[in-house]
């Protein structure tokens, strides 16, 4: 198979960069060598391993796109950016019949989605690129909706461990609660433990030093109420190396459905997930 | 709603006394003062809080069974006897048209369904009774079926303790690793770590030294390839409680079926979760 080209917007942010690692180390991509960047990046080129990689800012994309589709083709682009960019991005790329992978949190869903339904393109939109933790998510889904009340007179305790920056709860946990809720355990989202003292998290949790900048824990308990029954769900990251990994099967799975002429659809990390 | 009639066979076996405890605090039930039991049993009663339960041994059942039936009219069985007395007590329920909830595990399964399929009568038959765990396992299953490979290039540890009794492998965690395999992770039965040694229990794993004679505890972990991500799930029973409360909601559930005309049907857990 040819290589699918790939165009990283974000740079030089975190996620971009983990992503720009990842598809640099991976024979089904190729990297187009630019990158939407924020208004408040001086730097005009971002290099990692021997690559450069032009910086484009607002005020010089509109102009820079059409050069670039010429010379490279068509190309999916990726969208790790900021939440205040979202809904510009998403109309920039569909105005220039650019099809995306958005893995930005944050900004106008509903007009997001709304964008690409009014487009020529397709994309994959994603609050959490993590498949195994989707998947799981799922699976919680699945239950609350079939089993009602399975966890009747249990009760929940929720614990979640973030990087000290991190200041609000974090969502894949108040979306379990959700669920839980449906499966009987009554709990508030206010009850979730948060944890972001960087000591607390090396002593007590035993997060990996190296990590301490940068993870999501999070565990689940449920006892019975006569106290004989113990449920433990368990779901630790480490880094954002598993972000990575499901955004470019993303592209992998939006590139084929690029190829079986879809075209103004959004699709999630469950159609990913399912090959839907 | 008047109270169900039910006939808890086995006693004075430990699965049929808890069983017992439960259906006499429970409004739901009435007792019948009769109790199908082995042949090495030499004992003519069994005695518990105040009632006398008359143990019928297989040569009087057959007997004792008309005139029980034509004082208490129409009533549920509850069978947790013994894996050689399985297909024998079902064919006597079938010919004696008593409906029964089935947790005795063992014996010849398929001639056990088709027995009742033969059969007047409707039963519920489950090798485990606890509705929590059956749920999760009906978790697993949705996701192996909905997203293979959700897990691949992941490792998976499994590891199960039980009463030193215990000669052969957790059935729930060898019905786990099938549902693992089939998301990606490689893994054999044999490589469950099973602890039956009541020191490490105790010392090593936590279990309650009340518990070290009965209890069922099991994890099963996911690493990454690269090491940064890990689910754990866990399972940890204590004592018998959490099997009397799913085989007395099956109970409830038989009745509701067998008042709605159900005949020649066997049910499963999974139905009585889901009231289907």
């Amino acid at each position: 198979m040819e290589p699918i080209r790939v165009m990283i917007n974000g740079l030089p942010g975190n996620m971009s960069q983990v992503v720009l690692r990842h598809a640099l180390r991976d024979s089904r991509f190729t990297l187009l060598p630019y990158s939407l960047t924020g208004p408040e990046i001086t730097d005009p080129e971002f290099r990692q391993e021997g690559q450069t990689i032009q910086l484009l800012h607002p005020d010089d994309r509109d102009e820079a796109i059409g050069e670039i589709r010429s010379s490279a083709g068509d190309f999916i682009s990726i969208d790790f950016t900021h939440p205040s960019a979202v809904n510009d991005n998403a109309v920039f790329y569909c105005s220039n019949a650019l099809p995306f992978v958005m893995g930005t949190t944050g900004g106008d869903r509903k007009k997001l989605e709304a964008s690409v339904t009014a487009s020529s393109i397709a994309a994959v939109i994603a609050p959490n690129m993590a498949k195994q933790i989707v998947g799981f998510q799922a699976m919680m889904e699945y239950a609350a909706n079939t089993f009602p009340k399975l966890f009747e007179g249990y009760t929940l305790a929720v614990k979640e461990s973030h990087q000290q920056g991190k200041a609000d709860t974090s969502g894949t946990a108040k979306a379990m609660v959700k669920y839980f809720n449906a499966l009987g355990t009554p709990f508030k989202e206010e009850d979730i433990v948060k944890e972001r003292d960087p000591e607390n998290q090396q002593n007590r949790w035993g997060i990996p030093a190296g990590y301490l900048r940068g993870h999501g824990w999070h565990t689940y308990s449920l006892l019975s109420a006569d106290q004989t029954v113990r449920f433990e769900f368990t779901h630790n990251v480490n880094g954002r190396e598993i972000y990575a990994g499901g955004t470019l099967d993303a592209v992998v799975f939006l590139h084929k459905k690029l190829a079986q002429g879809a075209s103004g659809k959004t699709f999630t990390m469950i159609d990913v997930l399912t090959g839907a």
